[in-house]
């Protein structure tokens, strides 16, 4: 059963065949993403040495993305390395564009793709400054060139910024989402386009900051996650600012703040001159700041925060949280056959997922209440195939655990996939025992675990016999 | 025993005493922060609302700020309103001023607390915008004149930034630290400090993008929150670009970016006239993109989401959970008195937490995983105390859970106070077995649970008899 998902249904239309010329950072972020949701990936790079530069995001990727979710990722896509540009793009429906930011060089390789791909395939340029119409310049097929700028690492953060001809974006965007991404859509065209006019914002001011010897790159870096960062990760600007307002409003709250542009706290009117005295500056100011780290160890640390993060607003299904349950959902939906009866007389498949690092404790595998964790989510997963789903539990009923004993057999390490069988012992009245076992990918026994739960009344806190379409549902448990 | 804490020392240097001249969004931060932090706060607002406002930050920060750390905050402090500065301030050794941003009323303010404070005290000004020479003109004793500048909320974001004498911002820095916080000393006095500066970049990009149709406030927030925002919580830009720099380091980064600053990226040369249209256009974007939630609820929501955010940074030790860790071990310190022998005959107190919202499942309360959690942490309390502590650790040995078996009793909700007793039922040669009570600060029985654990050598990943000092420690808790 294990294996079960190696010949489930691709999450996203099947039909999307995808390419990438260029592999580096960007490119090669964009190509872990398509491989782990379980699309094969065309690739031209004239690098020698790009195959090894891939494979270094995509080891990143693998340690770090299937942990953001609950269920496994579909089996993991096939990278094919081409030696032209016409062999990458001539069979796919989306080809990415992830070169040098040239704009000569860009319109060229675009030429070339457009020569040999389809015209209804998406030519999507992960540009960060030039817009759709640059790109489009003298183009046959202009409609079909759009922007999809993404953010590092491509494989966690989920904005991918659009524009272009809508019709293209659409179909663009509903694609990226079926990746977990979040499209955002531009109304017009603009050089940069949202996300780097803000950070070129911040950029130019941090750097006059070192230049007039205010500030360091790390007590630059300080004020921000410590402070706005912190903030940033699940609500906006301006969302924050509407609170700051208060129940006054976000009119209230500009009038207040408004002034404050008139005075002279950025330093607008000039741009610091990238002399080699303030290059200089600032390397060594950020060698000092992480110069203890290797840039192999920043990106684990960062991507292993970035997992732990995302996972965090999950509960309160918030911002990068939604796009986790979401697709868990969608995820779920294809690991479990709702049409399957549950019976006592066998076990059915409730987990499936990889671990993240986020579990692991000082021992360096899953802490043993990270088990308890796996098993929750198990009988929760039981309950709602029973009817005890979120529709009958705002109805006011529920179960409660009344006892859980673990059995720790084997450990798990992060990255690894585990699975959960579950069986139902006893389905009396109130009365609910479930029975797990978490075994590896390869078959070890990870752990065993007995559940016993009993059906509440949500608003007496007590517990009670269940109801319909719940009580019908366990009866035919027993009796199958 | 779980009323221990309320006779415990406090946890900072407990001569501070602490006064808040302005009882609004920002002071009332301030007033909890020191409140739950267990210092008693004189206060003065003119304001006859001001006691009513307090108590709703003091309400907000009460159900969020507790449920940061993995041991109990000292008791909470009193407020005490007085009625005039004088009264505030006459004995105070830290003198929080946080009234309206208007120079000459706050310098009128600092006249009058100068006249009736000690010439000892701090006096710390909120400002966002004004330097430290500013509001010390005319003053008579300017070196007791500080700008500490938080961050909304300022029971949970720890930033703040220290402007002013360096032997008065040094000695104010070591208070805050004590109080949770990251002190930011900085180098020369600017307008707007650092971080606003940052702020007031991006602000003004974005009143530009909403001005000219180029996005909606809940697209530029969306570019924040899915994107760099989710970066910023952990690295800050420097940190994060020289990754994106690869091992060719910060100054091939510079070089591949810094041409954009020549760009026409960003609105620099002009500020965007608040006309009542443009301020009617953000006011009504933001309506429409948060107007489902009052501005109670969206306090809640940011809360819980940084309290998530912050916990799941503590694993990598990493910026704020840094500050979390620091602090706990420090709340630890004054929890666990480590001279207490252990003995078999006498259980110990363990844990003493609150527990935080995000721990919640959709039963509305706390799941049935983190009681695992709490019991798997009572257990590393007892480990520690034992001898199993990071130094043999690193030596090669710990021990592993082999089973752990719960019986839930009643169930736990977010913001209670909870406490677990351990005691050492076998401590047999490599064999561990102990036994947890959980219970309410009413002493209502929570869970009880028994975890068998052995002694293992990390290399071999087996069983192995425990090495000293941690065996000479366990013969003692036999024989005792």
């Amino acid at each position: 059963m294990t294996t079960s998902k190696r010949t489930m249904e691709l999450i996203t239309n099947a039909n999307t065949r995808f390419a990438m010329i260029g592999g580096g950072v960007i490119g090669g972020g964009w190509i872990a993403r398509f491989l782990l949701m379980g699309f094969d990936v065309t690739i031209y790079d004239p690098d020698p040495d790009a195959k090894r530069k891939v494979e270094q995001v995509l080891a990143n990727a693998r340690r770090s993305m299937p942990g953001l979710y609950d269920y496994m990722l579909p089996q993991e896509g096939t990278a094919l390395f081409c030696h032209s540009i016409k062999d990458a793009v001539s069979n796919a429906t989306w080809i990415g564009e992830s070169t040098p930011e040239r704009l000569n060089l860009k319109q060229s390789i675009l030429k070339e793709i457009q020569i040999h791909c389809s015209k209804d395939a998406i030519i999507a340029s992960s540009t960060s400054g030039f817009k759709p119409s640059q790109l489009q310049n003298k183009s046959i097929n202009p409609q079909q060139i759009i922007v999809a700028h993404p953010f590092n690492p491509v494989y966690l953060v989920p904005l991918v910024e659009l524009v272009g001809y809508s019709e293209t974006t659409d179909k663009a965007a509903s694609i990226l989402s079926k990746l977990g991404m979040h499209p955002l859509v531009l109304r017009k065209e603009i050089d940069a386009h949202i996300a780097d006019r803000l950070l070129e914002a911040v950029w130019r001011e941090g750097l006059w900051l070192i230049n007039d010897g205010i500030a360091t790159t790390t007590e630059i870096d300080d004020a921000i996650r410590y402070g706005f960062g912190l903030r940033w990760a699940q609500m906006g600007m301006f969302e924050t600012y509407r609170i700051a307002g208060g129940e006054e409003g976000m009119a209230h709250f500009i009038e207040q703040f408004g002034p404050a542009l008139k005075w002279p706290w950025t330093k607008l009117m000039d741009v610091p001159e990238l002399s080699d005295e303030l290059v200089t500056k600032i390397a060594d100011q950020s060698n000092q700041q992480s110069g203890d780290y290797s840039i192999n160890q920043l990106e684990h640390i960062r991507d292993d925060n970035l997992v732990s993060i995302m996972r965090s607003l999950k509960l309160k299904d918030w911002g990068a949280g939604n796009l986790l349950n979401t697709l868990d959902l969608e995820l779920e939906r294809n690991q479990v056959n709702p049409a399957e009866p549950l019976s006592q007389a066998k076990d059915v498949l409730t987990i499936n997922r990889v671990i993240p690092s986020s579990w692991l404790d000082y021992n360096g595998h899953m802490n043993d209440s990270h088990y308890a964790e796996v098993f929750s989510k198990a009988s929760d997963i039981i309950l709602r195939r029973l009817g005890a789903d979120p529709d009958y539990i705002a109805r006011g009923y529920s179960y409660f655990t009344v006892d859980m004993k673990i059995d720790y057999r084997n450990e798990c390490h992060a990255g690894e996939e585990i699975s959960v069988h579950t069986s139902i012992k006893i389905a009396d009245g109130k009365k609910l025992d479930l029975y797990h076992e978490m075994k590896t990918a390869t078959g070890t026994l990870s752990a065993k675990c007995s559940q016993f739960l009993l059906h509440v009344d949500l608003n007496s806190r007590k517990s009670c016999l269940p109801m319909e379409p719940l009580a019908s549902a366990l009866r035919k448990v027993v009796s199958s």
